[in-house]
């Protein structure tokens, strides 16, 4: 797919017609200067100039050398700004305390971008922080583009630039794969691992602290980039996560879609604290990097193999049409073992048509298994494989085929590899193979390597992949969401954050701020008398439900601040007058603003409505069921605000316990639209109000419609008058 | 840890003296015949004989070959009967339809023991059905200890002995794991994988179709043989579960434990499925298989490369004394994403002594990480590498080390790998290592595996085998379970079932099935007249509930055979009508045998308690929590019965949501100690009455004691009246 899309993408033209990028002269410099460079081989600033020289580079490089006439038998200059000519892209491996100085050159030079190498920023303390904060405005002021610093620099192996400027022991071999890595030791065991599986980039790029370029303008620059097919990253800090997702949803879909696959580290708090240390940066929550990752259709992998795997699978072979994989195995037992590693991945292993069993039943011998998996027994030599590979892909139940081969006494492996490398020529479906064992089947599988058939020594990597690549699928095939304006009374909502200061909202103005933006809020009325509740609940009905209001009560429950199920006029007043002398007792200090009156809601399944803002994702919306249960298994979802109906409607679907509102087991089905709807709402009210800090109902009663869901609980808590949409706030899910 | 204690293990002796095992004619016999040989190279009959020729076998084999006069210039005989020698050790190449024949002389021969490598046998349908049982007739008629049919044969690498019986390509190098797998195409690959990683074997033996020796003699074997430290297990099919799990407790504890790890697949209803269609096996319930693999010591593997990875770890290290992981690495982000790694798999990755940090510091450089994981930086070289590494293997905190290398360009790949190979022949924790890559460090690779220190390419890797190891450690330390005896009324239950035809107890007979059995009946009584209950009631006390009996009303519900909470007389009497007469309605048919009245029981925490037979374990125990979210989630757990007081309560804690039980979030803890109780009661229950073919208590009500947990519903199905132990039972989870 992506070898024949790449090449006729319309961005390529469209790249063209608007003018130059400023990351043009990072991939692709007609010159490059190397400042800092010295003349002693095994230091980082002599081989990075060695690695541009000796590499192969098209263009002309210069080396910045104080005190040196010439390096590599290549004349030196003292500064950058003795050069003669331009000079494109510089290279800084000066210590970190002379960089600035070297940048400030750059900028009179005209130098359009740099790449940093050395390493003594951020990532060591404050004073590493202060010269990174000086670099990043040295570049701004002069508009250079900064990669870097603490990187190992940046590959281009297009081979009209030939560009290795990095600290790596060789030159990657071409090809369609994209890597960037936040950590630049990782791309050296990278580059390595890659070699042995003879995997091509496009470009390889370690971007370090980032402080002036970051993932998200690499992401752009690649989407326009015709030699990129699938673009890998490794990121350790995630600084502008509403940004990201923007641009992944843009770099991902669509006519010019190229897939994301990340691996995200600091998974785990220890892992955070790790990355801390190591750059400096903090890790956000990473169950809402996970649901968010997955709607801006970065493909989160677990660690680098399996990174790898996926994008072979999806760079070299085309599109499967759908999740439905056939086996083709000499063994049984891996042929099992694959099924299960298919089917727990999330894919299918369907029956074959019934021509397809009687075509293997022509080709095979009688002990062999003609169902999927196929087993060719292991006496199976190339015309047996062949026939079968050919029968299984041409069913028309079968997307994908997985080849499976032990080395057995009698399997002449070359010639196998060689059908399958054949019969992939002419194949509009996509193979993945596995021939297990190590020496036995090298050649077998540098067979398969050379023509682009991605092969996995196990055959649960496989699996893994194909569904890594189902993923992509998934995620293309999905209509990009539509956030749609809302009838809303905003000016209710102002009204009564004007008067409030910093913290939580009183119970009801949190539920008139609900009401004007539509939720489904109980009728209520903050009574200051006995006769007053009494006369409201006359109006709604009985039983009903009082709870104090005061800005020094958080927790009702523990002043008994809260009465239940009150079924008449009686019943209200002995629990109004017991609450207000239970809290003038205990709370001597509270101030009470009244008492809040409202019906008793019937019992229904309990779910959670929240927002939060993130440091680096800004307002999100979350959803969780309620309940005891579910609270202990932490079975909940989040999205950016605001939040499509579609969006939400996913949101709803990807908890685990789901069906319960489906209605499992004969219960009516709970109004799952009202909850879509709640969301939706809610991420309007706290993309619409920045100084919403946290918001939660919890619970929101689901119900069958009618009646429909009901709000039972809800606390906002306001920033300061200027909120600010970077606050690091985090969602508290205690009552 | 194994390659000591197994030299001195007391086992050897005790085997020198306990006779000769018939196992032995098979692992170390001192003649050989193999029976069917032909002439041709590449052929199965040929390779095999060849294999055993040259592999270096130090006793004497004998060519079986009608027709020939010799076989790779070895005298051949006609029959096995015409050799002059004694003959240990027939193994059977012949066609299936031929082997019966074959085994009948070597019966007459006095040959003591057959390895059936020909296929064509019950995984071919019914006629081979027909014939397995044909020559597993003959075995057991002469005594033959029989491997296979339909195996790869059996290979012993002792040097005494050097016997490659096996249909592979080379013989595996000499090592101290062993590998068992019943799938014999899996074992040429497996073989070709550790060859690479230069794993040696112990024993490695295919067992096929295991129509005579199965994998729990197999176990017995290898827990006896001195060269085995580890015993690795491919596995399709749990034809006697039960006897798999008794053996495996002996082997895998104690003082001359050795761990069984083991793949079990079949995983999922696909992969069963392929598995039946490929050895004609029936696979278990995954989850129950999954529960009692834990109980019995097996550790399940999810694909061969854990499996490999794991075992290495375990016998080529000492065994770590805690889960504590320190972390070296000249990389920040593997160091990360390692600590993800391991912490995700349940270890731990701890802060070192500031002693240790101290130490660091003098031997790092400034901008080094000298806190778990320490980051030696990626200019490091060996003496760095050393410094570190000794450092953090002398910290307290730490158990055991993974060494980190990415290959930069300063990194002295193999002085590294010495230095780690010299600090490891001193050490007393663990060491496991993850050069990243593959080419470059290639060479640093094959020291390490030279000096058995374990390596894997990603950290990930590396974290999942500690695990792995974790997860053997924590089993040893587990005190065998014991099962006390218990006063139960016997009798009474005898007296129940003798009265009572297949299928389901009525609710009061089950009620008092239970009781007799100790567990928290409610005080019941089945009333045939509203005078009755009533009177029943009084004695009680209201509320009261009533539930129609009658062997034709299984769903009481759909009939308005239940009412709840009565609180008075009036409300019962009334109940009562209503109950018959719809019933005398909706159901004309059915036969009342009358109305169990019985105390309404407070709400509390639904938990289930259930057993049946399985096929291959026999009678099990099911502990799951009640409710509907729990159930969507399907978070059982299984035991075999009788259950200890100590199994009951792990399995109460197995479950996900068992913190439920604890009082999470305030709420008062309920009677754990009663839920253990009435699973061992019920275990005693099963165990005494195999007649009972399937019982739930669904729910039991748990309340915090006292008052304490209460049956509020059971259902008990019987067998006919003589039933057997392997009746293929599947317990039915709904109402």
């Amino acid at each position: 797919m992506a070898l024949t899309t790449s090449t006729t993408t319309p961005q390529e033209t469209g790249r063209a017609s608007s003018g130059p990028c400023p990351l043009d002269a990072v991939f692709s410099p007609k010159s490059v200067a190397v400042v800092g460079v010295t003349t002693t081989p095994g230091t980082v600033p002599y081989d990075i100039f060695h690695n541009i020289l000796f590499g192969g580079y098209r263009g002309t490089v210069y080396p910045v050398a104080p005190g040196k006439r010439s390096v590599c038998a290549v004349r030196a200059y003292r500064y950058v700004v003795d050069i003669e000519d331009e000079v494109d892209l510089a290279v800084i491996v000066f210590p970190a305390d002379v960089v600035d100085r070297a940048l400030e050159q750059c900028g009179q030079k005209g130098v359009k971008a740099a790449i940093v190498i050395s390493a003594g920023f951020r990532e060591v303390g404050s004073e590493g922080a202060r010269r990174e904060a000086r670099i990043r405005e040295i570049c701004a002021r002069y508009g250079i583009a900064l990669i870097g610093p603490n990187c190992l620099g940046v590959i281009n192996t297009d081979p009209s630039v030939q560009l290795n400027a990095a600290f790596v022991r060789s030159m990657p071999r071409n090809g369609r794969i994209a890597f960037l890595s936040q950590s630049g030791a990782l791309c050296t065991a990278v580059l390595d691992y890659a070699r042995e599986k003879e995997i091509g980039f496009s470009k390889f790029i370690s971007f370090g602290n980032k402080a002036g370029v970051t993932e998200t303008e690499l992401f752009e620059y690649l989407h326009r980039d015709p030699q990129t097919d699938v673009i890998l990253l490794y990121l350790e800090e995630l600084r502008e996560g509403r940004k990201l997702v923007e641009v992944a949803q843009r770099v991902t879909r669509g006519e010019n879609a190229k897939p994301i696959l990340a691996i995200k580290s600091g998974r785990t708090p220890q892992g955070a604290e790790a990355a801390a240390s190591h750059t400096g940066s903090l890790a956000g929550e990473d169950s809402l990097c996970d649901s968010i990752f997955k709607e801006a259709g970065i493909i989160r992998m677990g660690s680098i193999d399996e990174l790898f795997d996926a994008a072979v699978m999806y760079a070299y072979q085309p599109m499967p049409q759908g999740d439905r994989v056939g086996i083709v195995t000499n063994a049984g037992g891996p042929g099992v073992m694959a099924t299960d590693a298919a089917v727990r991945q999330g894919l299918v292993v369907p029956h074959l048509e019934p021509a397809t069993v009687r075509s293997l039943g022509r080709s095979l011998p009688a002990t062999a298994n003609l169902h999927n998996p196929v087993d060719v027994i292991g006496d199976a030599r190339a015309d047996r494989y062949a026939a079968a590979v050919r029968a299984v892909l041409a069913d028309r139940n079968i997307d994908q085929l997985l080849v499976i081969l032990t080395p057995q006494s009698m399997t002449d492996i070359e010639a196998i590899a060689a059908q399958i490398c054949q019969i992939q020529k002419e194949a509009s479906k996509p193979i993945a193979c596995s021939f297990m064992g190590a020496t036995d089947v090298v050649s077998g599988v540098r067979l398969l390597q050379e023509a682009h058939i991605p092969h996995y020594t196990m055959p649960e990597w496989a699996c893994r992949a194909m569904a890594a690549v189902q993923r992509i699928r998934d995620w293309q095939a999905q209509p990009p969401d539509r956030v749609e304006p809302l009838s809303v009374d905003r000016e209710a909502v102002e009204r009564i954050l004007r008067g409030a200061g910093p913290g939580y909202l009183l119970e009801h103005e949190a539920l008139d701020v609900l009401s004007a933006y539509g939720l489904p809020v109980p009728p209520h009325r903050l009574c200051s008398t006995a006769d007053q509740a009494v006369a409201f609940a006359e109006q709604t009905g009985y039983p009903v439900v009082l709870r104090v209001v005061s800005r020094q009560i958080v927790h009702k429950w523990d002043v008994a601040g809260v009465a239940l199920d009150l079924d008449g006029p009686a019943a209200l007043r002995r629990a109004y007058d017991e609450m207000l002398a239970s809290i003038a007792r205990q709370r001597p200090d509270a101030e009470v603003a009244g008492v809040l009156v409202r019906p008793m809601i019937p019992s229904g399944y309990e779910v959670i409505l929240g927002a939060k803002r993130d440091a680096s994702f800004g307002p999100v919306v979350m959803f969780g069921l309620g309940g005891i249960y579910v609270a202990l298994l932490e079975d909940v979802t989040f999205a950016l605000a605001p939040v499509a109906r579609t969006r939400a409607a996913r949101m709803v679907r990807q908890v685990k316990a789901f069906r319960i509102l489906e209605g499992a087991r004969g219960n009516p089905r709970s109004d799952i639209e009202g909850i879509e709807e709640g969301l939706v709402r809610i991420g309007q009210l706290v993309a619409d109000f920045p100084r919403i800090a946290e918001l939660d109902v919890n619970p929101l009663i689901a119900h069958p419609k009618p009646p429909g869901n009901m709000v039972a609980d809800v606390r906002i808590r306001l920033g300061p008058q200027r909120a600010s949409h970077e606050s690091d706030e985090r969602m508290s899910k205690s009552e």
